[in-house]
């Protein structure tokens, strides 16, 4: 006694998304056939037609519909900024925390030899590029402060100082609001070695 | 600054699945367009599918591609046994034991007073026309032990023993491999008071 073929073909295609094993997708599907048919029939037309629609901005390699993403797009921001982020998701941190006017290069990933991932994946040859725009004046790296992140920021680092332009990492320390007895070590450890002059 | 139209489209359309809030629905999409686009497409074509091709079977409630489902049409099965499920995860655990060789009613549901799901929601009048088919000669109630599954099957073993039914209820008790000393006590009460003579 198994499932019906069609009910089977979307529990299997519900394990693509993240997290996602066999038991949630059953539940998943179940769910969706029982008590949100609608739902199920926006979030199908919603996944084909973003498939169509979304591409990458041609400048900062973001998801965007148009050719240059609004935020390209915009005369608001300052060109002489250039702030390199792993994902879409880290754009819209920075952008909620309304604390920076420049530009954006988004890598879609992170260094990680273990993955397979290289430089071509995470696009440096096209953020090489865009920095090299004579606009430029800074570029400010904003991976991931894990070990891929890291490793990633300084390879762009080395890549960039090479040719003459201003790097600068986002600062390590202690979270706004925390308390010395509450952080991990490494964390307090990096805090003290990248004391700032006040 | 906020994602382009169709993606927060997919991202909206996302958080219909259970247990799915703002932040996975983003990672989740994030994930399908940066690492899965095929993964993406079968997804919605299945949805759009299963939507069209899904149907609930005429004689057990469950879901099905035809009027009549396999197991319903199985001239294997049992007739004189009437299984009463919530929903057809339950149907497909319980052909997994291998312990059952009758048919199956699927509720698609539990009573529910405080969701405001009463006995029309879970197709209990469907249930009570199935049951009174003459080949049926004990129906059992395999609604979870749960207080909404109980009160379900309280109230259907009402209504069909006022009919003449045969009606059942599957056992409670320790788990198979259970030890007393790790198990919840009122497990163990109902063990007991339900003990059956060897």
């Amino acid at each position: 006694m198994k499932n019906p073929p069609s009910l089977e073909a979307l529990i299997s295609a519900l394990r693509c998304l993240p997290g996602v094993g066999a038991k949630s997708a059953q539940r998943m599907a179940f769910h969706l056939l029982q008590r949100d048919r609608d739902g199920a029939a926006r979030l199908g037309d919603a996944l084909l037609q973003v498939l169509q629609a979304l591409r990458h901005c041609e400048r900062c390699n973001s998801f965007s519909e148009t050719p240059v993403c609004a935020l390209c797009a915009s005369a608001q921001r300052d060109p002489s900024l250039l702030c390199v982020v792993e994902t879409p998701a880290d754009l819209l941190m920075l952008e909620q925390a309304q604390c920076y006017s420049g530009l954006y290069f988004v890598l879609m990933g992170r260094l990680s030899p273990l993955d397979g991932i290289g430089p071509k994946d995470i696009h440096l040859d096209r953020m090489l590029e865009r920095a090299r725009d004579v606009a430029v004046k800074e570029v400010v790296l904003a991976t991931n402060f894990t070990n891929e992140g890291e490793a990633t920021a300084h390879f762009i680092a080395e890549m960039l100082s090479a040719r003459g332009l201003k790097v600068t990492r986002i600062a390590r320390g202690l979270p706004v609001g925390g308390e010395l007895e509450h952080v991990d070590s490494g964390t307090l450890a990096r805090a003290v070695i990248e004391r700032r002059a006040l």
